[in-house]
């Protein structure tokens, strides 16, 4: 088989984690596949050279920052080359340039526009195992751009994609997907299959398990992904596109810390304004989630919308200058909000699901701020430090965390 | 005027002391120059991430060693490059690939084959300041290459070189070029003015301001190089083509500790022996510099020979190998010696230096090894342990470190 094997940071901590994981990848290699190795920058890394640069900078450049966080990843794939080629395994490192890998010019989250893996495969060819960095790529103008957090997975499965490989395997220091985040619902379990979809919806709700565009991609070949455990030998979960059998309405909880609601407030109620706003932002690359507009008194409306935490610096000055245009009161920005998210594709068809979401928040006092649906989630925008016990109160509403015998029952 | 500034990681050690070379570059900007910066890795960063290196691999792949060490340049040119932009000039960093240096295969110390300053000329166009990675280039192959020991010196001066610029400024933590390293002779003094030829033999011998084909490429296109302080205002030395007027015999003193002697003994006294062993190491990219035969008896030769002590872990097996092949009784290495050179155009059509320079020595009962000369250069192998006393005995025997006018009494 073709294995494509992704590290994440806490795989690769130190010297002794890069032994450990060169070992498990020695052991695929000895098993008879051919294997792509894409790894993560080693532990926090890439946080000590963003303190770095922050203290050099106020809003420092976002190609400059890419051409800075890259490094990272290009450290450690050298490493690992390095550590496998010790163990008798002929490797070489690829950044992202070298593997082909062809972005878009969002720098700091940019997309995947097309890869080439002709430079892989011909390392494949003469038995040569390559170690691709993770998380960047180049733009057609030859500079260094990268795939925003969870940027290393959508690496690997966008490799296993233009390579056709047969799997492709997501190691980090959970052993899989969980029905929420075990960190702070110490009962979820963690699941055994997901489909693609479900994995989209948990992905884009903030499980910090696999990003977005990488199931994405996963999806649109059908690479099956297992997500796994560096440190066991444990199964973990597959995400394939399975049939959506007799399921439970709710699959997994996800939370979303990392958000924040901008509220423009009293402006006019005329064709035209939710364009401006939003295109503006478009423009600069910024994405919008949630919207709610409201109509209040005299033909003024008060619209609000949220957007990644990590945007708030480039949309707040955007947003204003939108908010002059067109006469409005004032913008409000709230950085205490978190996004809480039901999901399941056994919720298609089945009324109710989402009045138990709301009962169980309320059973809380917790006060739902906006909602947003799809057909296989319900999301919920509360306040910030209310998002463990939401999170806690829709798990136990939907029986997660217990043996799937149980669920059925 | 367009000038190049090259900044050592001593003068970027830390946030601060990026800020105050931003400050150096912006005042230059200012003065209505335009600048190329070209930068090495922050401090010590280099040595931390060859010590990982040597922790996961014995010997580490000199092609993942580069991928590896190129980080560290290219991190603190996009951290300059944020900094300058923080203080209000436009800048932009450069990987060594993207400022278009084209390098030869030899990993480690590669040569520059060619600089294609298209996207420098291009910045610089608009106003914008280029901040160059120094040390690294791309072979044709695509894979980066590092130039060794000094490297960033090299891709200052072949940018300049490629420019056209006006002037190569090269900024470290000594104030200029001395009479030796005044961390060895506390009495040598910095020299105002050095011509390319007396920079070239100081350089080549082991003087850590500046770096051989840095000079070389310097002294073809004529760039007069300023030797200069970070940390203060100083004129420091001008590297340049100046004639040799009335000179003092000997200029400077310059040790090389990093330095290996390998004796190979008992082979055949038997013509091609010479050309094997010379012709394996020169296929290894090995570098050899003084080479010693010396007749014994019954037609066997020892040869000894010196080469960089870096380079001793790949020499041993292909002498080795040698020594089998020719039917030779042992091979002997020494990693415990120096080389002291004595440098002066001043030499040039006055005997007896050279006799100075071994009576010099001799009265510090210092036996000299192996002895190399040059029109304008006399170097001495002694044992690593006498080398900072013979480059005392030296320095006083030519009557270095008083002043100039003193000299010339």
């Amino acid at each position: 088989m073709l294995i494509v094997q992704k590290y994440g940071g806490s795989s690769l901590k130190s010297a002794n984690h890069l032994k450990n994981v060169a070992r498990k990848v020695q052991r695929t290699v000895e098993q008879g596949h051919q294997v792509v190795v894409v790894v993560s920058a080693m532990g926090d890394n890439t946080d000590g050279l963003l303190d770095l640069a922050e203290d050099l900078a106020q809003t420092p450049s976002a190609r400059e920052l890419d051409q800075l966080l890259s490094t990272g990843e290009t450290q450690s794939s050298a490493l690992m080359a390095m550590t496998l080629e010790q163990a008798g395994i002929p490797a070489k490192s690829f950044s992202g340039r070298q593997a082909g890998i062809l972005t878009s010019y969002d720098y700091g989250k940019a997309r995947i526009e097309q890869v080439d893996p002709k430079e892989l495969r011909n390392a494949l060819a003469v038995g040569i195992t390559p170690v691709v960095a993770g998380f960047q790529g180049v733009t057609r103008a030859g500079d260094v751009a990268t795939l925003g957090r969870g940027g290393s997975d959508l690496t690997a499965i966008a490799i296993a994609n233009a390579l056709g490989a047969d799997r492709c395997e997501i190691y980090s220091d959970v052993a899989g997907v969980y029905t929420a985040d075990p960190r702070i619902i110490p009962s979820a379990t963690p699941l055994d299959v997901l489909n693609y979809d479900e994995m989209l919806e948990l992905a884009s709700q903030g499980a910090q398990v696999l990003q977005t565009q990488a199931v994405e991609f996963a999806k649109g070949q059908q690479v099956p992904i297992y997500a796994r455990s560096t440190f066991n030998d444990e199964p973990g979960t597959v995400i394939h596109q399975g049939e959506s059998i007799e399921k439970p309405a709710v699959t997994a909880i996800a939370l979303n810390r990392h958000i924040a609601k901008i509220g423009l407030l009293g402006v006019p109620d005329a064709p035209g304004v939710a364009a401006l706003i939003f295109g503006e932002l478009a423009q600069s690359g910024i994405n919008v989630e949630l919207i709610i507009q409201a109509m209040s008194h005299n033909q003024l409306n008060d619209i609000a919308f949220t957007i990644e935490e990590q945007d708030v610096k480039r949309a707040e000055p955007i947003v204003e200058d939108c908010l002059r245009k067109l006469g409005g009161s004032s913008v409000a920005v709230d950085t205490h909000v978190a996004k809480v998210s039901a999901i399941g594709s056994g919720m298609v068809g089945r009324p109710g699901v989402a009045a138990r979401v709301f009962k169980a928040l309320s059973s809380g006092d917790i006060n739902i701020q906006m909602i947003g649906t799809s057909e296989i989630k319900i999301s919920c925008i509360i306040d910030r430090q209310d998002a463990e016990r939401a999170m806690t109160l829709i798990h136990e509403e939907f029986g997660l965390g217990q043996s799937a015998e149980m669920i059925e029952d």
